[in-house]
């Protein structure tokens, strides 16, 4: 048996997310048939973590198991050719047998991406979002950095969620101008479902509401979806990438 | 009478070029149907120059005349609310009458970018030929920098064009490498219908079949199409700017 890891690139324009469902498209389930036509078994394709739909990929990671040995380079030469052009492998490489994309992940990284002007070229990978930019990116990072650190986040989850651990550790939430674009990135070991997104439309509300940067103390402390602020758009997130 | 300027980024992905045609999406068309609507008036709009089907633009110019005075505040943002997300006026401002976004031009730049791996995120932008990133940048440099001052393009223009002129003033013609990314630019007074895209792919064969650079001095001098190479991709072609 051999273990084989994939890096994955991706638009999530044209997919209802990362996790194979009937009926639609999802890129789990594209990247699934391109490798059932080259192997010609079907696998069972581990990602690190869902998408939602709309969301994007820099580095998603994810591994299969297949009696047979392949040649990287091939696969993954096929594998691109048969994947639509807003799929991209970019990394193929052999693992140990043990090796699992979703249990072994150690950190995962985003990014949040807004752009000031309307834009032809960013419009489906940014949210176009002009009102952020009056406001001080120090005000941003002084509310954000009071989530570092283990917190209880059911009031950022989805709540219609499997989830029982609602527990995650954020070690890097850092907002940043380069010229007119406003970029967030968030390092955390583990992220609930939808849980970026509400972070994300949270720090602006409260930036936005000039309330006092410990609210999002409180709205954590909560525990309720409710106190949190409205999730902001799926084109504007990507997965930047995920360490082992 | 007032004399309006715009500046223009477009994605020509879903257009069939910049200039009005009947029965097809073109650039041009869906601005002055935009204009058409805020002010009341059918305008005449003149742009500097035509861009062919699928080329975009970071700095079109294009100007009208009005018999009302705008508020350049307002006009752009509600050209920029009619347009779709795939046209954006970046700016515009009130010039002298006698000003002509075609006749007063001086310079035009463009822009031509290779990727070197599939990407979801510039597949619309970019051509992806990964050939080019076993050329030597120096290589490209040499053969491109023998077309710059006057010379006859007509080799490098396409047969069917009502254009009698075919000297064109080349001021720029330079290749670099950015990581995985190969850009060309080139600036001139003037270029003929598909010249670009044709010099492009002309620079190409005579590097890729190891043939001296003057090579390209000597397509130039039969003054016929056929001597010169293949044509690039549409979708990495930008018209950078317009200078006057």
């Amino acid at each position: 048996m051999y273990n084989y890891r994939l890096k994955i690139e991706y638009s999530g324009k044209n997919y209802s997310g990362w996790q194979i469902q009937p009926n639609v498209n999802t890129v789990q389930g594209e990247i699934l048939k391109a490798v059932d036509i080259i192997t010609g078994v079907q696998i069972n394709l581990i990602g690190s973590g869902r998408t939602d739909s709309g969301v994007h990929a820099l580095g998603q990671v994810a591994n299969f198991q297949l009696h047979k040995q392949l040649d990287l380079y091939k696969f993954k030469h096929s594998l691109n050719s048969l994947l639509a052009e807003d799929i991209s492998i970019s990394d193929v490489t052999e693992v140990p047998l043990e090796f699992h994309s979703r249990f072994d992940a150690k950190k995962r990284s985003y990014l949040y991406l807004f752009t000031k002007d309307k834009s032809p070229f960013y419009n489906n990978f940014s949210s176009h979002y002009p009102p952020i930019f009056d406001l001080e990116i120090s005000q941003l990072n002084e509310i954000s950095k009071l989530l570092l650190g283990e917190h209880d986040f059911t009031s950022f989850s989805k709540k219609k969620t499997d989830t029982e651990n609602m527990v995650c550790n954020i070690s890097l939430a850092h907002w940043r101008r380069v010229k007119n674009k406003i970029i967030f990135r968030i390092d955390g070991n583990r992220f609930l479902h939808g849980m970026v997104r509400t972070i994300v439309g949270t720090v602006l509300e409260i930036a936005e509401r000039k309330k006092s940067a410990d609210e999002i103390i409180k709205i954590l402390n909560q525990k309720s979806r409710e106190s949190a602020g409205k999730s902001v758009e799926a084109k504007g997130l990507f997965l930047l990438n995920v360490k082992y």
